[in-house]
């Protein structure tokens, strides 16, 4: 025992270099091109007192501010408390999963607001990108993405290899987002196509070009202990209980939300449900599993991200769940063991598959629309068929829908598989394959035993030794 | 003692069958059955923007969602967090504790929003149950009334009988809200009398009939560490905090949302400070109590359910919450020893007395209301004196405030005691006396010794047997 | 070992007298107060359906009501949540850090509701305070000044001390604030100078004068644990994401609020980035540290506090945010193992310094605002360019705003210095030096070793008494 926790293999993981070398030169150059770039857009200028007048605007609580801000500070606690603690499931990387998380999403966002405003908003006049409280919700989504990828790589890679992962990720979102949503004007309000999907692909390339044969050589860290898994659950139910706010941040004001608030909240208890029934199934006297419920249970909120917003009716919206719930968890059961990919967290079936289940789910329900349910002014409404797009049928709609569900494939499997090469360079830190899911590579740990140490009678000692080595594991 | 642990008694704790049929069956008559009744209200139908020019409504921000969305959150909080980590503070209970309470919340919600609608809001001319966000936040007020009384019976029963106890939970529910709030005409809109008493006494009388003589032989497993005590404060600090979300989440639009916060709001820090007073003096040396700490202190907000949107005033709020934490904590010191309940949370002292308290607080204050303080039209709309009820009095509607106190105890003990008879039933799973509060029983747990074992030299084998079976209890 | 856990100074921490005493005086006291000076305002008065026809209010939503109450429990949920869970790093703290914390937060917002209304807003006319949800978000800024000086403290007090110290805290709080922004009018709408300044100069102030030579005593109950480390990122996470509401809680409706959380966004994802770099410096392999993550990652919002409603601009936020976090993380490194100041969680670094930074960054960008930047209105609106102050220049605003960072540092200097020698009296039943940082003084603490006992072979009975020992510590 005592072997194997000193002998530690000789990769190098001193990051002391690289990680604040990344840090620096990235933040310095987020502060110039938001200098050259950024501006507060005119609901958040101090010129919206003209505005308002300007634009008959009666009074102050129409500001896009009163309808967001509710739902985006929900969507931050997702991405800071509900993706972090998710992750700490593991016994010994708590630390890491919360940490980098935070790092990442902070390093992210920043990086998120630049790009979509390029591609999104970029005022051509002034050449300058305009942001308000919407700005921040999709700067979380596209993080988002991101964060699903680490929970491919979770305890696998060095936190410097997650800054490059989120730089190009976020670079990647930005682009297959831009494609999706303006070119092919598909709508995925909640993103099970350009967040989950894409997000899921792109963290399961990644993992599958870092392959690791000896990854059972740190097989005694992948487990959870007692209150790990407790903690994990913090994480599981914020993300559950906010997932309704996730989907309708950036829907249409009024019924939009409203809609995306009542379908996601009903997916979402029918996954609890078959979740729970197939978890006891698969065990022999029907005990429940916590990695179903820690995960599968949130199924649901994927599959809905691009029909939340539809006339898809409650019922639709609890079919939807239930099979998400039963996918998701035989995927756990069956999946996981089978491909090679060492997904830590699962996400091919968490994000991945329902995200794509999602993509389908939102293509079927687009073409299916009709008049008779939206109403026409409801009907242009909701697919915004506005513009260029004020002719499009719905039975094309569901083409392009489906169009865009291919590119959020295409763009996480092979951008994945090029940033993975990139992060196959030696060059980056990353721990042994005995040193993986550990905490103490990365971070100064609390020296738990320190004072055992004074007080123990030598005739002791020895068998004291082995408590603590035992401790250790 | 490893006898102990070895010989478990021979109930039968199998529910691979149960739980899925059950879970599966039910979720499948959810589906038919929204399929057959549930639609958008027009608040969030995509005719929205038709119901808007038809209503002269001119922003939509007075869709009820932005009214309400906020509060339905922090309701949400409350279940699923709230109620799930108030339950983690016994040492091995922590997956049952978050876990169960987060599939029957899921579970209830459904029918809650059938049972509700069918008897609050079925359209007579459609046959449908139009729910929007006021829905979603009835049913997850009608759960909690389940989520209480699963408090008296957390470790003593299986996730199947849950299950039953939920299904007829919400039934109950339903019925009597239907009796208090229509028939009667009683005002309660944060639940003291309709949530609070009435799940308090269901879960009591249930765990009563349920009563386990020989239930000290898992006395063992009835404590908490502190750990669990620390995840418990999440439970009970989320709970403090949204309260005023509680009460105020169905109150009046403007003044009446506004006053049940600040009622509710003031009455809790009030509790707060009585309760740690009784705590003190409970103790030889003035030590505080973490149980009193992690609930008496919800008292005042429990017992301000009825009363938090009438003119209570602020003193008000600040008397009811001082006596509130006074009487809970002195539940706890003294009552929960000597009744013959082993209610595990002390949900009779939580929800049960101050829920009576706070009906009989609201029958009071209601009584003594009086157009000076409340204005004509205030009066009208405070207490819903319009239609059939449009020339009742204030003394009239104190009177009416008791009885429906009256109905939410019968109903939950007499409830309670019938659905209690239907749990005794030897096919339910349920764990033997000495694996009760014991997660083991219906969870795959993390095998925290596993490696120890490969590692230790023979000689130490037994001493350090010895060791984990220490950290087994 | 045994020695110095039996063997305990002879320091009285009996607080069964003092502690109930004071909680019920004081409540009653609160009562009565409230009964004489405590109103409903006019918007959540049950007359607001009348005062809503005098003023010509067309909806429900333009109740302030609406404006404020999802920023308001985001604050609460940092008082009490994100303050509470961030001192849990402590490895035998908890109970006190999120237990004290709930105390003396309800404690002190009572208070504060008073004083703040005395020298705020008492109606001339009746004597009347009329509170309403700001009064709230208010009474929550004033009780996180003590919260703050709770920092310094922590492990070191009796809770009766720390009531005392909030009492004089929010007294002190409610006079420099009347002073700093009503007298000099200075802006502070995320209260760098009221409330991070005062309250870290307040803590240490007390903390410089209740220095403990021998604390050295109790170093083995200093550091953390694993999990206690990961239930302090709880209160990081939430402070974190809710920052950019505690920032705009009360600034100007519409454009005021929005601006805020887009500046207070951008600065904390700044922070983040230099934080982890620093920390990463400061160590051999570049391993990250805990004690940085968990803090220093939140000095940008502190910083933003003054400055978040002006036209910083976003690259200005990201400066801000880049230059606190390192700062903050240098002051732990360096400065905190010099200053003979015992500042247990370092709030030298999260809250004092940052604040006087966020000080200055207010005066530089209020002296620095323009007409063109803000439009006319808008600089009237934002630096309340009205009444006995219509005639004030941006340069005079930015003199002003460095005065009052001048009296928010004197009044916790003076004042921490004057509440610490009160609580030097040798009559508040503080714990020993070799029992600071132990929950175990004024804490019923469960019993984890209490059924090993029964089990143990003799044999095995000292070896395992050794062991318990060593848990003990």
């Amino acid at each position: 025992m005592k072997h194997v926790v000193c002998d530690k293999q000789s990769n190098n993981t001193n990051i002391r270099l690289t990680l604040p070398v990344v840090c620096f030169v990235w933040q310095i150059a987020m502060i110039i091109l938001f200098g050259v770039f950024i501006r507060y857009d005119k609901e958040s200028n101090a010129h919206w007192v003209e505005t308002k007048a300007h634009d008959n605007i009666t009074s102050d609580i129409e500001n896009d501010f009163y309808f967001r801000y509710p739902s985006f500070q929900d969507v931050h606690v997702m991405i800071f408390v509900g993706f972090g603690f998710l992750m700490t499931f593991l016994k010994r990387y708590s630390f890491g999963a919360v940490g980098f998380n935070f790092l990442i999403a902070s390093f992210g966002l920043q990086w998120a607001l630049l790009m979509q405003g390029w591609f999104h908003s970029l005022d051509p006049q002034t050449g300058k990108i305009f942001i308000g409280v919407e700005s921040l919700i999709n700067a979380d989504f596209c993080v988002a993405g991101c964060l699903i990828a680490y929970g491919a790589v979770l305890g696998k890679v060095s936190p410097v290899q997650l800054l490059v992962m989120t730089l190009f990720g976020v670079t990647l979102f930005a682009v297959e987002e831009y494609i999706i949503l303006n070119l092919l004007h598909a709508r995925d309000a909640g993103g099970s196509m350009v967040i989950h999907t894409f997000g899921g692909y792109y963290g399961l390339a990644i993992s599958r070009v870092l392959y690791r044969p000896n990854l059972h050589q740190s097989k005694r860290m992948q487990g959870s202990v007692y209150h790990s898994d407790t903690f994990a659950m913090i994480g599981t139910l914020f993300l559950w209980m906010f997932w309704p706010s996730f989907n309708s941040a950036i829907t249409d004001h009024g019924d939009g939300q409203h809609r995306a608030v009542i379908n996601t909240y009903l997916c979402l208890a029918s996954t609890v449900l078959t979740t729970v029934a197939i978890s006891s199934l698969s065990q022999k006297t029907g005990k429940l599993d916590m990695v179903h419920i820690q995960n599968s249970t949130l199924a649901g909120g994927v599959a809905l991200g691009t029909a939340a917003e539809f006339m898809i009716s409650p019922y639709g919206a609890l079919i939807v769940g239930f099979f998400c719930g039963i996918i998701s968890t035989m995927g756990y059961i069956f999946i996981s063991k089978t491909l090679k990919i060492q997904d830590t967290c699962g996400i091919h079936n968490l994000h991945a598959m329902p995200g794509v289940i999602g993509g389908i789910v939102g293509a079927i329900t687009a073409a299916a629309a009709s008049e008779s349910v939206y109403g026409k002014q409801g009907l242009i409404n909701t697919f915004d068929f506005t513009g260029d797009f004020k002719d499009r049928t719905v039975l094309t709609q569901g083409g392009y829908q489906a169009a865009g569900m291919c590119v959020s494939i295409v763009f996480g499997v092979v951008g994945g598989a090029i940033v993975g090469s990139i992060l196959k360079l030696p060059i980056w830190g990353d721990p042994a394959d005995e040193n993986c899911f550990d905490d103490e590579v990365y971070w100064e740990l609390p020296d738990e035993e320190e004072e055992h140490q004074e007080s123990i009678p030598p005739i002791l000692e020895y068998n004291n030794h082995m408590i603590h080595k035992q401790q250790d594991l």
